[in-house]
């Protein structure tokens, strides 16, 4: 029962069964005219899954255009985590966004924040929909969301990600859709959307108890007056291409799994582990990647996102069930997945960002948090977001959810970056997003350091032999001795001042190395 | 029912009804030979209350003793949180702790922390008992709990804090039992010791609504065959001498009562606004003086420790209920305590610190949390623990667990210290245990900034205007304003050279300023 009708742009709009939505179909353009200067827009989009693929766009023709007439024109970009270049890339590239946040990891949108021309928020994901229906961020004035259908009774199928949705479309005074044909129809179902939130005093349990559990429904509400555009597209999610898995990741993971196997073997975790959470990027991939042939399980997964080796993982069997909020696949992942969505949509549970990163959640199941980072100190605390103390990267996304909440904390990156001139482990990290409280194992290639139990300088001594690369073991070591004869106390010994003196000599030298 | 067995030292023995455990009477000498070097102890005591009051001693007594005969003889010493000198100062006094852990305020143990004579390691208070379950720390060899009487099956009536004493009754090989007939008989109830908790997967949510359910029963339950000894004493708890409320503390209330009423006008907040959480210290005792007069309420308290302050809110009906996991009170304090015990045990509950501060709980109840803090920086991170970096003061506490999962989360401290020579407010902290992830608010007595939804340098401009002591105030723009120019991106903008050189200037000049 898919309705045809075409709408206002002359485009074919399949999947919309409500004739009152079906009859507000228009064009990108003429929904983007529908999006004022300075309105806060909540967006869909995770990991470049389920964002609004051509309305963005419009809107920074639209503000190219008011900003050639002379006139402002800039939006509060309010997403689930990042998006592609379709979105953040287009209204970066014609300066159209005020404020950005939670979490972004478009090239150019980076340029604009560490130009001082974009204000960047960063949170942790799990804090981003009570903080605005909190009020902290004003309110959302537009929601624009992707969705795969549209059902006869106005719910919206979600698209491949779920991300704030829910809240955008509960918040916002006008809602435009972007109805994805593209997005394949066995989705639905595959959803967990919770309608149980609500603000304190009124808070119940989230009542999940393990990582597949269903508590909400598979679509969204949304009251069909609040609509103001519907907008048919059809195309395809932006893919992330993964490295070939290296030898550095595969050392990585291999530390890693042996530690794991360790602790099964000490009793301090079960044969089937706990629920794992991996961060994005190549060496989290790995890590899953060789998971397959470690003998644990069966697994499950609380995590954030789907990756291609998790989709690995459930086709082995290794892991049951997996519980994200988006999905983050390379081509070949996202061919897997359409080929194989049956089986799929019965092991994969797709839910709101604040239910996929819900400390509660996290502590009750214990999962094995496992992240990137930038670099990571001697003492143990992480920094996952900005190079040089001054320039973000990314943004913290829900690592801090994970690490503070999970059983096992764990931070895993190359030894060094930018071809052996970087030590990813340093005497002070230049910027602190994870504690010496929240950091419990630390792995590079070179090995695996757990913190647990041990007080600082204790750390200081297994990070070093562990973790940091040769050609920085004996500098680390001199700071360390030196800190514990002249520093002013020998708890958390530091020289203040060169502490960020690695830092400072990379900026001059493009080298850390003395 | 009360026996009155004579204990083995001869002291009278009241409120052990159980005739096997009477029959375990002994003095604290004997007890504490049944501790062995090396054994970790889990001792009952937060915040000066319920901490063990004898054997302790003892146990310093015969750690001095072996160590003149030459012999090695250490403990790792757990506890809930800070006790008093007859515990952690005395095993401090003869270097008889190897590790310590997970909270501390005593002069003589922070003295040999900083000195590198004794491990400290510094956990968010939720995360005591799950690691301890977890088996990060090893096993807990003998628990050395106070409590308030023994019933008749041998049950444990909890003493005025109750901090990880389950976890270390369940836990322990040998239990040894301090009962002190100085505790108020009418404690009896006051207690809500919670049995649910279980390590992942078999967590259950923990069904705390509001502040004041009772979730759990009022005794420890403990097998009488595992104590093998119980010491009679009659003493009191360590009392906590507050400030007088000065002008100092007063001003950060007002700012910060103003803010409370701002976001109530605003509709940000109910009236009755949502569980209040203060931190130890004067500042938060004169917040909470000041609420009285603020016409808000009634409100309850989801806190750690009951302060004066807050047994006046409870008097005058301006707080209905108030949990906690443990009293710290002044001698006029604990006079009101026992002089009105009735009243207070039906307002109070007192519960296991896993669950007085358990981030599930507090994110569900929405806590306004105001804790004090050593200094804060420009871009909002925030140090509570380490003083010049390198120094430990007392630890992070709980005031992690509630500046993460908190409704509100605020940070407190006069904006300057010692007379003026240090400035709280600093380019860059020199330890992080809140990062500006976790910072909603930070207020001295010069004013408030509220640095929600702001990128960080926003935060920035706002901290320096609303909190910087003028004495700072220009140094400080002076750095941003540099470190606009010059830091190699703009985003967090700092000139790594210089940004902990306030600190440095500090420790070479005893004074901050320039
Ligand atoms: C930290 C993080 C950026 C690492 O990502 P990754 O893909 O594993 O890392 P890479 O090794 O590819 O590094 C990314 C870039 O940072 C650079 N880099 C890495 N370590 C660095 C360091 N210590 N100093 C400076 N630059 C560094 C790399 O050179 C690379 O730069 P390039 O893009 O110019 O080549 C990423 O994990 C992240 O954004 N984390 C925060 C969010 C998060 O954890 N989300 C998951 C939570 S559920
Ligand atoms: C941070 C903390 C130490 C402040 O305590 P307080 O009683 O309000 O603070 P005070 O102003 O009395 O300061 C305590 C000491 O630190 C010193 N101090 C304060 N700020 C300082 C700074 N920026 N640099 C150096 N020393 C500083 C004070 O001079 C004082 O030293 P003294 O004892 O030698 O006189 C205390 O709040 C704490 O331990 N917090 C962490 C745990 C916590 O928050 N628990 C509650 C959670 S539920």
């Amino acid at each position: 029962m898919t309705a045809t009708a075409a709408g206002a742009a002359g485009v074919p709009a399949p999947r919309i069964d409500h004739p009152g939505l079906a009859a507000k179909l228009m064009s990108a353009d003429d929904a983007a005219r529908l999006i004022p200067h300075g309105a806060h827009i909540g967006m869909s989009g995770f990991t470049g899954a389920g964002h609004p693929k051509e309305v963005p766009a419009a809107l920074a023709r639209r503000i190219a255009v008011a900003r050639e007439a002379g006139d402002p024109f800039t939006v509060g970009l309010w997403t689930g985590a990042s998006t592609a270049p379709e979105l953040d890339g287009a209204l970066a590239a014609v300066d159209g966004v005020d404020l950005r946040m939670p979490y972004q990891s478009d090239p150019i949108t980076r340029a604009k924040i560490n130009a001082g021309q974009m204000d960047y928020v960063d949170l942790h994901l799990s804090h981003v929909a009570q903080a605005v229906w909190e009020g902290f961020f004003g309110p959302v004035d537009v929601a624009l969301v992707e969705v795969a259908g549209i059902t006869a009774d106005g719910d919206l199928i979600p698209s491949s990600s779920v991300g704030n949705n829910k809240t955008w479309l509960d918040l916002a005074d006008r809602v435009i859709l972007e109805v994805n044909s593209w997005q394949p129809p066995e989705l639905d179902g595959m959803h967990d959307i919770y309608y149980g939130t609500a603000l304190p005093p009124n808070r119940r349990p989230v009542q999940i108890l393990q990582a597949g559990d269903r508590i909400g429904v598979p679509h969204y509400h949304c009251p069909p007056e609040k609509v103001v555009a519907v907008v048919a597209t059809h195309e395809p999610d932006r893919t992330t291409t993964f490295a070939p898995v290296d030898e550095t990741s595969t050392r990585i993971a291999e530390h890693l799994i042996d530690f794991l196997t360790h602790e099964v073997e000490r009793g301090r975790l079960p044969r089937t582990l706990l629920p794992i959470q991996s961060g994005v990027g190549n060496v989290a991939n790995a890590v899953l990647a060789n998971l397959d042939a470690a003998g644990f399980g069966p697994l499950t997964a609380y995590t954030e996102v789907i990756q291609d080796s998790m989709l690995a993982l459930l086709r082995s069997g290794t892991i049951s069930t997996a519980s994200a909020t988006a999905l983050s696949l390379s081509d070949a992942g996202l061919a897997d997945f359409l080929d194989n969505l049956g089986e799929y949509r019965r092991r994969i549970v797709l839910r709101s960002q604040e239910i996929s990163n819900h400390p509660e959640v996290i502590r009750r199941l214990g999962c094995l948090a496992m992240n990137g980072m930038i670099e990571a100190d001697i003492y143990g605390n992480v920094n996952s977001t900005h190079v040089m103390g001054s320039a973000i990267q990314n943004g913290i996304g829900g690592s801090g959810d994970f690490a503070r909440n999970s059983y096992l904390s764990m931070f895993l990156s190359p030894s060094t970056a930018k071809r052996g001139a970087i030590s990813t482990i340093v005497p002070m990290v230049s910027h602190v997003d994870h504690t010496e409280h929240d950091v419990h194992v630390i792995v590079t290639e070179q090995g695996l350091a757990d913190l647990r139990g041990l007080a600082p300088r204790r750390r200081a001594a297994r990070v070093i032999e562990r973790c940091a690369h040769p050609d920085y073991r004996d500098a680390l070591q001199d700071y360390v001795d030196r800190a514990a004869r002249h520093a002013p106390a020998r708890h958390t010994p530091h020289l203040l001042d060169e502490a960020l003196g690695w830092h400072g000599r990379y900026l001059r030298t493009s080298d850390m190395r003395a």
